[in-house]
């Protein structure tokens, strides 16, 4: 059995019990060493687990992916991802060479950004609840409510009332879909400055969303001159911070004013920087995009929102938990 | 201190080291009793914690907020919840009370729907990776190139070549953001029969994206009769199954095509179901959305994916391992 494992976010102890239970019965157990980083290293990793690991760089898992995978039929072997194993990377190529050779696999699910990311109170996804009892009150008190009068996919949240929101007539109803489609921000290069991205910002706030940015991970880079020497030296890796993605953002608000567009975002936008979330040492930070030039938020990794308009009070609540004082701002 | 816990969608091992530590420490534990279900009980889960489970429903965590948080400035409480505590349902009001209260807390997070529904080899999220060695072969090859060649956040994969997408002059670069905003699909009564959700599937779609439709729980439901008598006496939990979604979703379409629209999902578009997901007896079945009506996943919780058009091929070829054979196809 091939057993693919998510590891968490943070240290090695967020890893599943029925995960580590697996690690410690496994033949082989590998790391998947590529795009992402644990805040402890490989040795914590390996003593706490009790096991020894094989470091596997994504070249690795690309051209050994046959070495991974020799033996798992009869035996168990298992191949750890940081987060999930299916969050900001898919292992599916993996995957269907296992199937291809007859061989079965398991996900052991964990923690990845993409969940994670809602520590700082914005909201990621519907709730599925609804106000019932008033729900069925509305429903009897108005019981001639024809179909037409769709209420939708809206739903229903005790505290919408408290929060300041206008109650209507029916039930306290309120859209709590408020994160759109995820991005990247790459490192840019002299030649290499990519902006259509922030279409895709657009149209989120266009529609009242937030945005996540995920940003860019350098791992096993070469310089040009030992790629062409065919040298295997790489460069130390490299962690976009949430000061350079805001850094680059700032530029394209620039490019796009001067090219006589008016921005979707600008320095004033309110978004929420945040570093090692899952860690002992998380740190989630909310101000505009100016703020988050200069904002400290340590080592990597770093992820930055940016917000939609029509934040819901109990959102906004909870970000006035992270933000930054007014004073701490510096221009990039 | 106040610890919210996830405790992953299976079974009790899916808890982390990390919050079964915290568990075990706690002075009073409350399992979230509203949002999801586990595929094991409350009593399984205390045997293997070795802890009472406190259960809390909705209502409860609203009108009694003040009691889970007593004393949890000088004591360990923990609050555990299904999936993750940002996934699925905010619990933000928690925290907000917490804070004013001058307690801490601290998250310990886990899986939830949101990125566990990567384990169909739909794409979640964008991946960070860029092919790093063609990548830099094309900047020195092509090292005139302008900022205006623009290639935007599309992202490079190794099998982009192999799986039969042609390869550009530039590097192998495909876009893979490919999950849009998540909708819910709310059970219909006979006067409450929501459509508008429907408009985001089909912006979904038209920009090429999946759908992940979270289905409607409705626990500690009263009947109007008991409601209206003050009888606290709730019907047994309902939880929708993805047959009921698709049968809810082709009334809708059948209504499109009365009023004369281009319904932008048909009998025939590709869905997902998935139930389950992270249990030892998860199903994930790919087939339309007229199969989506008959195809038997078993027990709750249950989802269901719409996909968007332009699948990747390795999105494909991971669903076919997925595939509802042809002649299983039952109509509604």
């Amino acid at each position: 059995m091939l057993y693919l494992i998510g590891l968490g976010l943070g240290d090695a102890k967020d890893i599943t019990v029925k995960g580590l239970e697996v690690v410690r019965r496994c033949s082989r157990v590998y790391l998947e060493a590529y795009t992402s980083i644990l805040t402890v290293g490989k040795e914590v990793l390996e003593e706490f687990y009790g096991r020894k690991l094989i470091l596997a760089d994504r070249e690795e898992v690309e051209q050994e992916a046959d070495n991974i995978l020799k033996d798992a039929d009869i035996s168990d072997v298992a191949f750890l991802v940081v987060g999930d194993p299916f969050g900001a990377t898919t292992h599916s190529d993996l995957i269907l060479r296992a199937t291809k050779l007859g061989i079965s696999y398991r996900v052991i699910h964990n923690a990845s950004i993409m969940n994670a990311v809602g520590c700082c109170g914005l909201q990621l996804s519907p709730s599925l609840l609804l106000l019932i009892i008033t729900d069925m009150i509305w429903l009897y008190v108005r019981s001639d409510v024809s179909q037409e009068q769709d209420r939708g996919t809206c739903l229903g949240f005790p505290w919408t009332g408290a929060a300041g929101i206008s109650q209507q007539a029916g039930p306290r109803f309120i859209e709590l879909y408020k994160f759109g489609e995820t991005v990247s921000i790459v490192f840019w290069t002299d030649t290499w400055r990519p902006e259509s991205f922030f279409d895709k910002v657009k149209k989120n706030r266009q529609n009242g969303m937030h945005t996540l940015c995920l940003l860019d991970i350098k791992v096993k880079e070469q310089s040009l001159e030992n790629l062409i020497k065919g040298r295997k030296i790489y460069e130390p890796p490299r962690y976009m911070s949430v000061n350079q993605a805001a850094q680059q953002l700032l530029e394209i608000v620039q490019n796009q004013r001067i090219r006589g567009e008016e921005p979707a975002v600008t320095e004033k936008t309110l978004c929420v920087g945040l570093a090692r979330v899952g860690a002992e040492d998380q740190k989630v930070a909310a101000g505009t995009l100016q703020q988050m030039c200069a904002v400290d938020l340590g080592g990597p990794l770093h992820s930055l929102i940016i917000t939609g308009d029509n934040m819901h009070p109990l959102e906004m609540e909870m970000l006035s938990l992270f933000s930054i004082p007014e004073n701490s701002s510096e221009s990039c």
